[in-house]
């Protein structure tokens, strides 16, 4: 079964990439020697990140519609995370790519994070490579910037995309401090609302100051909803491919991704749920302390 | 040496306190003991935190002002979490506090993250648990409010405060998510800026909207600099303290701790300069596969 599924993947079959992703997603016996066997690819991956209501997905959609006229083939990974403090998913702004899902040259796949602590997707790595292995022009993903998802998603991706919105002009410094380290590209989405051009002054001001850059981060100015600005993004994304396709910063990615799946693999067996449960139990007694508690588990 | 540290400690001596953390930073031999033997306290942990610019310091002194006028004992521990990219740390607006260090009721202490991947402190959990030890009336921990460390806070502190400035009036539903989520109480600081009524009012609609929270996110307005509203803030956190010391509340905090020391432990020897010199040397050879690399590792 495996690998005829992945030799179909490698020609590009979508439904045998759908299943091997949902496969690795139920940690279906014999994923894990399936993924050591997929071939090393070097597609870049695109993350697109920024609050909720920048636009996100509307830039998406134009994006794709850009590189479908020009006869790519693209892969979309949508990234819910689900909020650690139980209080629902962070409202995702989805479904406007709709038009996309019978296109033969779009492959869209939305995954919920079930995890608990504000990340991406416990097998967002591996997901991502299932897609690096089928031979797509461009590969997004898109997240909600929230958490520790900003700093997942630059660990993810070659190229990181944030987007926002022209407003707390006089803010930028402070608010995006997270979003400002990740951003390879910064879209300044909706730039017809009024203080558009102050915003992005102050941004490129405050960029200008992190000296310790070494490539210039990108500003550019976007309306989706009219798809004004797109050629221009696809443009700096693919020229941002090209130039800083370092071996450094390859291998920072990569040894982030290898961290993650270490301490993924390590904390499988540790069920929270149960912790929890325990402690609910133990914690009133007078001799409780966290520490011996904790190394029972160790 | 450990016994008559303990003793010291509870006794409430800043240099015995102040050497077992430097132990504690250090991973100095027996500290993990040590820990064990630590008195099951309930001192509560206040949790300070929001963007850089929000005037967390100066706050944090007006608290302390307040509170040793009623002579309360207070500590103060100041995380800087560092950036996970290597841009150096994100600018403290630290050593306002200058006049408490000679202080007999009041204890700082600065802790730089050396973690890598944006949180607070290796060591926080542990610190702040001998803390707790020493029988202070109030320990707060102030940190800048920053990709998973605001995740973090609120896994460690019975009570978050999160401090922002009027401002981005209409941005409040998007930005500020993560935020949103971990706070207890909010702090409008500066409030005496033109926008700030309008903002307020904006903050206090969405998290009325935010229904799934059981108990009401309180928003307060202050005047740091000048001293305005601290009398208010300092009687919502101890009335906070009183509410909401749940059973359920405490069952949570423990188990995120105990979550993230048994992460701690199994990653102990997992040296990520290692994995990157590795793979520096195997991502360009034809063979290269990164879940067969990260498998040799687990």
């Amino acid at each position: 079964m495996w690998q005829s599924l992945l030799k179909n993947i490698v020609q590009g079959d979508f439904k045998a990439l759908a299943r091997a992703i949902s496969f690795v997603e139920n940690e279906v016996e014999g994923y894990e020697q399936f993924l050591s066997e997929l071939p090393n690819s070097n597609t870049a991956v695109i993350g697109i990140t920024g609050p909720p209501g920048a636009g996100k997905s509307t830039l998406v959609d134009a994006l794709i519609a850009h590189w479908v006229a020009e006869n790519k083939k693209i892969a979309i990974l949508c990234v819910d995370p689900s909020s650690p403090f139980h209080l629902g998913a962070l409202l995702g702004d989805r479904i406007r790519m709709n038009e996309w899902y019978t296109n033969p040259l779009v492959f869209i796949r939305s995954l919920a994070t079930r995890g608990s602590l504000g990340g991406l997707h416990p097998h967002i790595i591996e997901i991502t490579s299932l897609l690096q292995a089928a031979s797509f022009d461009f590969i997004i993903v898109e997240t909600v910037g929230v958490g520790q998802s900003e700093i997942e998603i630059a660990g993810l991706a070659d190229t990181t995309v944030v987007v926002m919105v022209p407003e707390a002009g006089d803010e930028v410094q402070g608010m995006k401090a997270g979003l400002m380290e990740i951003a390879d590209l910064f879209v300044v989405n909706k730039s017809d609302r009024p203080d558009a051009d102050v915003f992005v002054r102050n941004l490129r001001s405050v960029l200008y100051q992190a000296k310790e850059r070494q490539i210039e981060t990108v500003v550019l100015k976007t309306i989706a909803s009219s798809r004004q600005g797109i050629v221009e993004l696809a443009n700096a994304i693919e020229l941002h491919q090209q130039q800083s396709s370092t071996s450094e910063k390859k291998v920072w990615l990569l040894t982030e991704r290898v961290y993650q799946l270490i301490q993924q693999k390590k904390m499988q067996g540790i069920d929270k749920e149960m912790i929890k449960k325990n402690i609910a139990e133990q914690f009133n007694q007078p001799g409780f302390n966290l520490f011996l508690f904790a190394k029972q588990l160790f």
